[in-house]
């Protein structure tokens, strides 16, 4: 079974009555509610628990990490993004949503400021499949049409994607890479666009899709890190 | 000096004044005129000449071959299709425009159906910058705009590109890779969305440079074709 | 349940004894046993059967299908490739092993040449992971070692793969992109570079767990092709 | 004219006399030898200078930087890396060398651990060219050969690189993806494998060949860095 830790940083929910209605359970509670369904072993993590809810027990634990963030990307201790960043290395899959893509886990594992246009109109988006054999698209029509959502534009600032999956069209003028593979060490890295926290984005069924699709692909391979260091030639084995 | 043969089909310039009008001197003509300018040796070539002005001749001698196609793309033989694709694994360079995705040698090229979505609705086209390293964006603001333009829209049924360098908003609700690279043996390919003959896009300023500087990407390197077949080993050389 | 179909050309069988005498049961024989004991519901077809064993019925049921060939790729009918490629196109994975990069299905998904060095020498083979959390090398070390094969060595005139898996070494001094991925409209498309028909290479187990791990990784998704031609605008829709 | 910068850790070449024996300018001094003569504007920068070197007057000014380290990565500061970070995200183009593989620079551009298998052993080294078409790999043959190096071995812990252009094969049965590109924001990256300190290889006229070529593929395009941040609609601009 696959082990997924859904964390989320859980403050707008706390501060903003227009957040915790859309999301009663918290943004990490809905997530969990649907992968649960789709039959993961679910576990949370917010931000204000001890280390951030991200033990190494917990991590150590975890197939598949979930990272939602956004106003607090700061109060992430660095020692905790550390271990993060190791275990994708070691193998654990990595799904960073929406404004995750400012976390500090994020922009360590891509190298780049991973900074972007932006504006809250609640603009319709479509969301197109430039991918269609993509594991992350199974069972999804040609594209995810969201009535309201923030507007994020090119150019973003990321790697070009090993895989580009997703691009958005905004009714304001604006297009986006909004799915986007990475490949680091023995892990596999996933970000997908949508989810503002004022709108029921993660309560649409293809959104919820795509995040089931993007935790079985994320998925650990059965495999150790590869041996690095000093090395015998063939003949000495 | 790089030496480059505008091929253009040249039918709907004789077949419909809203072209020629727009195209007094032909698509080729224009294309022609503005690469003339900015300093290359330039040659154009058209289907209905001998060999469609393809001769062995010519394509030995040409470094970049920019391709303009859309309604004739049957009439192009088979015979020159070959030859041409052979040029392009040998080094030559290929900027492919527009409907030119149907043409004979980009299908052959990419090994898909290279279909896509349109509409001829005179929509507003913003064609986004999202490789701003790429040389090809050389002197380029973040979008270009053009006021009109025939919509092409996702799935393109292309590889994924090798580079990835512009992505196209479209009025209507849709988006497009219009601007992607491509390796085929020892020759580099462009594809390049914009340019439906009813509207004055190659006469547009920073399409032109796109263009130019597509040019001086796809220029060939200065290297034979690497030696295939039988091979010795290390001890024997 | 997935259906695979391994196709073979399953001429060095009948007319080398050499062949016949490493896999009694013909190339397909003992690829077709080890992915039936994987759980895969497996056929089988050969060059000499009526339309190659390929009828649309057999291509319509199959999810992946194999494919080794070598010395008889010029006898597949061009009409047999047309629908294998479709097939591919509209979602099917393709396996391509080793002399299968000079097929013309292998050719015509790729657009080039497909050419590469090569020597029959019995040297032996390092297969690296280069890829360590692709699907593809689940289960694996980090390199298979294989006594003696066929030599293959670069240039290997191929796109750049989508993601590359494997790279091998070669005692003569050559290095080889050995494991390489593609998508092809809804299609996955893997070529694998081992399997000289006089060793034993698809007896050895790491070489299977290769092959059974792409299966898996080249099952389509379930999607139907995307929508092409004229589309209307989002406002009429 | 092409304002590069060559930085050198140079702290081999005062400690180990086999090092200054052959680099007696260091090795920054024979890469700004013939790079100057290449027609570049070369100035160097080591370690052991104020800033190490690289002031911000000096980055500013530097279209591509180069970077040779080993053995003091720990003493680059922070904060002098996080300049050249910012500097490589405006547009410098960055050449990492050989044991730079480790430097903080290059790791905090990758995200990933960038660690490898290596062995001082002196073996034959065979640089093979995997992307004919590619500038850097302009006037080279197929393969460049090396009497003796250090090996550096697979799995290398990097991203899949954007294009890659050399893999490597040694002698003791490793092979590694030696040329490989990436591009962070505006600015362009390239790692280039060999050059241990005790070896003549900056001395190679091939090698110096590869690096010529590097700095002209590297160098920046003409353009700011975009926009980032609340930006306006369409209607409104």
């Amino acid at each position: 079974m696959v082990n997924v830790t859904v964390w989320n940083e859980n403050r707008h929910e706390k501060s903003n009555p227009a957040v915790s209605e859309v999301y009663p359970l918290g943004i990490h509670g809905t997530i969990s509610e649907f992968l649960s369904k789709a039959g993961f072993a679910v576990k949370t993590a917010t931000l204000d628990e001890p280390e951030h809810g991200l033990t190494e027990e917990i991590l150590n634990n975890t197939d598949v990490l979930i990272w939602w963030g956004h106003m607090a990307h700061d109060e992430v201790r660095d020692s905790i993004v550390g271990k993060v960043k190791q275990r994708v290395l070691d193998g654990m899959g990595l799904i960073v949503l929406h404004s995750g893509h400012f976390s500090k886990i994020f922009k360590a594992l891509m190298g780049t400021s991973c900074d972007l246009k932006w504006r809250e109109a609640g603009e319709k988006e479509r969301i197109w499949v430039v991918n269609p054999s993509h594991p992350i698209t199974d069972g999804l029509p040609e594209y995810i049409e969201l009535a309201n959502e923030e507007m994020y534009g090119e150019h973003f600032d990321i790697p070009a994607p090993d895989e580009l999956v997703f691009v958005s069209w905004f009714q304001g003028g604006e297009v986006f890479r909004s799915g986007c593979t990475y490949r680091r060490g023995n892990g596999k890295v996933f970000y997908f666009r949508p989810g503002h926290e004022t709108y029921p984005t993660y309560h649409n069924e293809q959104i919820q899709q795509v995040i089931i699709n993007a935790v079985k692909w994320a998925t650990p391979v059965k495999r150790s890190r590869p041996v690095y260091g000093n090395s015998k030639p063939l003949e000495e084995l």
